[in-house]
């Protein structure tokens, strides 16, 4: 047992910053769900969010989707599922090619305080998607525009343009004992 | 740069369970904000939800608290703030001790089919409140009410308890260069 600390840990001098990137990587739960959780903060606040899903896997995200337009939230599927469901690989890079084109419009717009870049990082990994323009875009966002990127294994670049960058790991996981995804829960 | 996969990862042969306990644990962002995105989840599926927030640290979370009330979660405030700020420990103590009878009453009303106990590693790990009621509390639930807990340096019972606990580690973090947290993002 811990004794509470008597000292506040938080660091005493702090500079303001007009918009923050944060990045959600790692092989454990709550990337995409602590990006809805960043969304919920910005639309308190009355801010322009829009959301641009880079993987498309069937059910998966509809509740999300559905509370999201009901907030206001512009809501965007940029991509085919998973690659393991896919029999046309080139289809699906063009269709990631053209997901991103769209996001870049949507970030450079001017019309949003938050815009959600949701596993981005598969296509990126895969080579669907150029890592350098995304990172220039990044660079170069309108100055109060806010980016949440989710997805495992962030490339080093996208860590680099972070500001804040966190690893969600599994300690453990129902799945490792072959408990079943739960709808309301997991998606 | 990856191959993309060419089979599904997931294990295969899955079981249904009736609710699910997550811990979203570890000195990282998206604790909570992870919960609260799960609350989303929640939400979409018509399902009654509950917070209770261990730690009360004045403007945070108002954004939150606001847009979950508007979706008709039931949020209570079940604590005092952090130890550092308090010049009344016992006082504290009791508020968390009371705020745990609360929480547990929720849990066992069958009114919710989602409860998050926000922050309650906290009081949990300072000694306010019991850990064996709480574990005994979580087991013993109704069948199919879901719990999400969050805090820092999760106790291992809770991680025993739960189905699925994931560490939040920072890899970086805006603050070690003196940024200061941002309200519709952070808060």
């Amino acid at each position: 047992m811990d004794a509470p600390p008597e000292e506040d840990p938080r660091p005493q001098e702090l500079t303001a910053q007009s918009s923050l990137v944060l990045v959600n990587t790692g092989d454990g739960k709550g990337k995409s769900t602590a990006a809805f959780g960043t969304m919920l903060r910005a639309l308190a606040m009355g801010w322009g969010v829009c959301v641009v899903q880079f993987i498309k896997s069937g059910d998966w995200k509809v509740g999300e989707q559905k509370m999201a337009e009901q907030l206001g939230v512009d809501w965007i599927a940029a991509g085919e599922g998973f690659s393991w469901d896919s029999d046309n690989l080139d289809h699906d890079k063009a269709i990631a090619q053209k997901g991103w084109d769209e996001a870049a419009a949507r970030i450079n717009s001017g019309d949003y305080r938050l815009v959600i870049l949701d596993e981005i990082t598969y296509p990126l990994n895969w080579g669907w998607i150029d890592t350098e323009p995304v990172i220039e875009t990044i660079s170069n966002r309108p100055g109060d525009l806010n980016l949440v990127l989710t997805g495992r294994d962030a490339p080093q670049a996208l860590i680099d343009v972070a500001d804040t960058a966190t690893e969600m790991k599994s300690i453990k996981h129902a799945y490792d004992r072959g408990i079943r995804a739960k709808k309301g829960i997991d998606y």
